[in-house]
């Protein structure tokens, strides 16, 4: 086990099954000439189900909400260890998240709310889990979640002279 | 004709003249050092036109809006055509999609919206067109559109061992 | 001096110190594996002063906004600098902007605010500065910004064979 898997182990937290493809898109795609790897926007689902639906603060508060967030970062950690066969230690560095928050008006807390998946990287991938961030509100999200988190990371993948993958 | 051609002929696809450059940004740019090309936002324009305003489902119903969706990932294959020098083939994969759905109120089936520009790159290039995917919505979007693609892709370019394409 | 160092000295424009890393999440990262970094949503902050709030148009004009949507070019430009050492003439090229605009209902001028940022990158880095753009209006920003700018931009850097940065 690598460091990134450790600390998962020692904060307790169980990778679920990566997420399933859905129709005609995927949970994550690794470039075929280069290292990243974009995982698709993650919403806070537990078990199949969704734990956090409706915007902040009026129908969740900003912890329930920091929490899902939290939630969606371990959901993109699943689908990124799948990428990497099975070993989240092969992910060098996260590169940058996008994190959505559904917004009640007037409500401008998104970054405490962001900082529930920043922090988990943090922790779980140390120095190389310090991303780029972009964090917004919006008036709606799919299933009416209240928190959709994107990311971009890079594998740790040797590459040939010609730039392409061994 | 390569087989993303073959398909858009198939599907009965004509890709429109290259988004114009408008201003300060361009319809896409191509890395440098990398085979990556990012696509700026595309509205559901048509023949100049834009043909899809207003919020889902109140000002248009979602099969529009999914229509709308498919028109955005049409002109976006487009601007990489032309990135391209004229041969869509030359795209490797469809890495990254961001759907902006402007949406009303409790409206939660952005997927669904999304599905019209995903299912298309899948069409068109089958297990290449498969991509992580961001969808959310919005309360407003440029000129009223009712949404909004962006696009990450990768070229196959050959590259030198500096890393730099050939 | 470079030739962007030289366009911002006849702009008129001192970049500031880069924007501070905040908590788990940092200002700006450079992928370990290739040249492109990824900068941080950066808000129209002056001398630690957020300078617009609210929604275009009720709260503050179009003007106002597109005006901070170019101190927030100017923000990331401090925090580009800071990953290149201190020498902005490192940067190759802006490869994609995405641009958020706090919107009140019906708003639909998001690209017209959107040129305050990229009008800027085109005027530091002239056709290296002509990027991929996403403009989109939301409800809400963070801290009540009028407007949130990130940017991916690619750096001149010589690479080893293995792919890996000299």
């Amino acid at each position: 086990m690598g460091p990134a898997d450790n600390a998962l182990d020692r904060l307790g937290i169980k990778l679920p099954a990566a997420p399933k493809p859905v129709a005609a898109y995927v949970p994550a795609v690794r470039s075929h000439g280069g290292p990243v790897v974009f995982v698709s926007g993650q919403l806070p689902f537990k078990d199949g189900q969704l734990t956090c639906v409706g915007p902040v603060p009026t129908a969740v508060t900003v912890e329930q909400a920091t929490e899902a967030a939290k939630l969606c970062a371990i959901n993109a950690m699943a689908a990124l260890r799948d990428v990497c066969q099975g070993d989240i230690d092969k992910i060098a560095r996260i590169l940058r998240i996008g994190v959505f928050v559904q917004s009640a008006e007037g409500f401008a807390d998104q970054p405490k709310v962001a900082n529930g998946a920043s922090e988990l990287f943090a922790a779980v991938f140390g120095e190389n889990g310090k991303h780029a961030r972009a964090a917004v509100g919006t008036n709606t999200l799919p299933l009416n979640a209240t928190v959709e988190v994107e990311v971009v990371a890079e594998m740790r993948i040797p590459m040939k002279p010609g730039g392409l993958p061994i």
